[in-house]
């Protein structure tokens, strides 16, 4: 998507790669919304520790800078011999494997990556083979991406009131989004509309990634308190909901997302507001039997007790020594403590319907599509 | 209720009299829970001041800021002529008045101790009579809290979790406190139970304050996020709700407080959680008709974009300069804005009963027993 700095546009994928310096390029993620820029890794461990470090983040978008860590790593080496280039590559798919060890995306595109690496009959033939493989599963999660956007564009219509929650947004994937497709998609059709975006307490992704990548698309917004949708709604302030996910059920079309979904959900059943779920078909976990199996991991509680953010001195009487210095605040009573489960399990009577890249279908209906969802 | 500093605990109440000073002593509340402060003031314009400044904040506890106020105001006149007495008491009542000009508590207060003064022939009668009424406004407060408390604890059963949302607590008032009150009460009664304090974001006043409360009383509780009250109640692990509100509409039995409060009565109802109100007398409204008359109030987008806090580096690697300094931080995107909603609106048929001090009522029954209610 496009991105404004320094009063210069341009289009940015999250990850890309450049062949001539054999390096990944990601988005500093951890910096946004305060500040853009773009590193480059050098080598595949440098890659591995950005996953790790939570440079790029998202389903979709970790899965993409594994693919092209595990060609970067296959290009950097130096040979003719096959069986030490195949040891070399284990090596280097199990340290990108180990930077994120509960994400299945990274080892769901590597395995891609090394299938499609295995026909070249030459060392050269299986690195180029690998860049090959690497930049069409970015193109492909971009493509996903759009389609979802174009079934999703449907459901918006002019003068809307659009919540979301958390961050599905272009930042999670290579571009363009899930849960945000459909309404970059609708403002390439001249659509108008306005987005509110829950805040998405207590890491504030709505706050931070989703407001900043509306604001650069031009997207009229605002950021709301998690509490404050409940009250709109009541006031018929909103039109429809749409959030992303990070396992949806095929058999039942339970879907686990970010903390708080599941209350939004709740709420627009109550007020009758369409509820849409927007994923990628790698999301969709075709084994699990019920929603109360999947595992909801209970983060650190000093998520929940305070706050991360940048010293802004305009609040206050008394000048601050360092405004502009990015600080983690205790906001919480010092003695005591929180409970921080990460995740929710929505049911599918709440939920109007999940917009994937092949169509929108009723959740119980998953089941039913699943040769067309499993590609 | 109970405070410890330093390792010394001691009763206190968030506002007192100090007739040999003719000072009010208030419990300095912006300070909290990162330090624990009893500020005094000189004359009735320092108290004034407090109110404005929200030194002291809460409707209990700024009514009785204001009668104390007023009483103090009154005892500061040197003179017998009770004309000269009276024009000086009209400009302290006004100055107390205007310190928050919307709040209706500091009025109702002071027209109590106005009225209770009339009946003295002397300044000195006069002024003696209004430190009276000043202090059986206090107690009848304290009193009325604890009669919700009473009536509430029965709800609590050994092994409860219960939810509580914002902060309703003694801090709010001059003692006890009102959703708290049950708690408190049941406390003292020796049932063991733990509470859910939702962080309530935008101004988090239940990580901060409620937490605050809990911890001193040694009650067991941990801060969730607001997002997290839906997961828990879905995993059977809340039984209970009480929470405070701002107006109760007597004819409808509408109950407007802190914006999310609605959410959390959704959520209840769906999960088949009781739902209990604890409200003072003095905070329904036997006239308005509808609660969607009721003016919500749109507060500064700055609360929703950040977050007060103070700077605490064990989260940081790079360590900042100033450890320990309550600084205000930006979160959001720059370049987006909010909308900040301070209140809502939950409709009777989502409230299990209202907790007052004569009892406990069903929302649609505050109108047949309003003889009783209207004390």
């Amino acid at each position: 998507m496009k991105v404004t700095v320094h009063g210069r546009t341009q289009h940015y994928r999250t990850v890309t790669f450049d062949p001539a310096r054999n390096a990944v390029r990601l988005i500093e993620q951890r910096l946004l919304p305060h500040e853009f820029k773009i590193i480059s890794t050098r080598d595949f461990r440098e890659t591995a520790t950005a996953i790790t470090d939570m440079i790029v983040r998202g389903a979709g978008a970790i899965g993409a800078t594994a693919a092209y860590g595990l060609a970067q790593g296959a290009r950097s080496f130096r040979g003719r011999d096959l069986a030490k280039f195949r040891k070399h590559i284990e090596a280097v798919y199990q340290t990108l494997k180990d930077a994120r060890p509960t994400a299945v995306d990274p080892v769901n595109a590597m395995n891609d990556v090394r299938a499609a690496m295995r026909v070249g009959k030459t060392v050269e033939e299986q690195q180029a083979l690998a860049l090959a493989a690497a930049e069409e599963f970015a193109n492909e999660d971009a493509r996903h991406c759009e389609e979802i956007g174009q079934h999703g564009a449907k459901l918006i219509r002019n003068g809307m009131k659009i919540l979301t929650h958390c961050n599905a947004g272009w930042l999670a994937f290579v571009d363009i989004g899930t849960a945000t497709a459909p309404m970059y998609a609708a403002q390439a059709q001249g659509k108008k509309f306005h987005v509110f975006c829950d805040e998405t307490r207590p890491r504030s992704q709505g706050a931070t990634l989703t407001a900043w990548e509306l604001a650069q698309q031009g997207i009229s917004h605002q950021i709301i308190a998690d509490n404050a949708a409940g009250h709109l709604m009541q006031r018929g302030e909103i039109d429809l909901v749409i959030v992303g996910s990070d396992r949806t059920l095929g058999r039942t079309g339970e879907v686990t997302n970010k903390i708080g979904t599941y209350t939004k959900a709740v709420l627009a059943a109550r007020h009758k507001i369409p509820f849409y779920v927007a994923i990628p078909l790698s999301t969709i976990d075709w084994n699990l039997k019920r929603g109360l199996d999947i595992p909801i991991e209970d983060r650190h509680e000093s998520e929940v007790l305070g706050a991360w953010g940048v010293v802004d001195n305009s609040k206050l009487k008394i000048k601050n020594s360092k405004p502009g210095e990015r600080v983690y605040v205790r906001v919480a009573n010092p003695t005591s403590g929180a409970r921080n489960p990460g995740f929710d399990v929505t049911p599918p009577e709440l939920i109007t319907g999940i917009i994937t890249p092949v169509g929108i279908f009723k959740p119980k209906q998953l089941w039913a599509n699943r040769s067309k969802l499993q590609g």
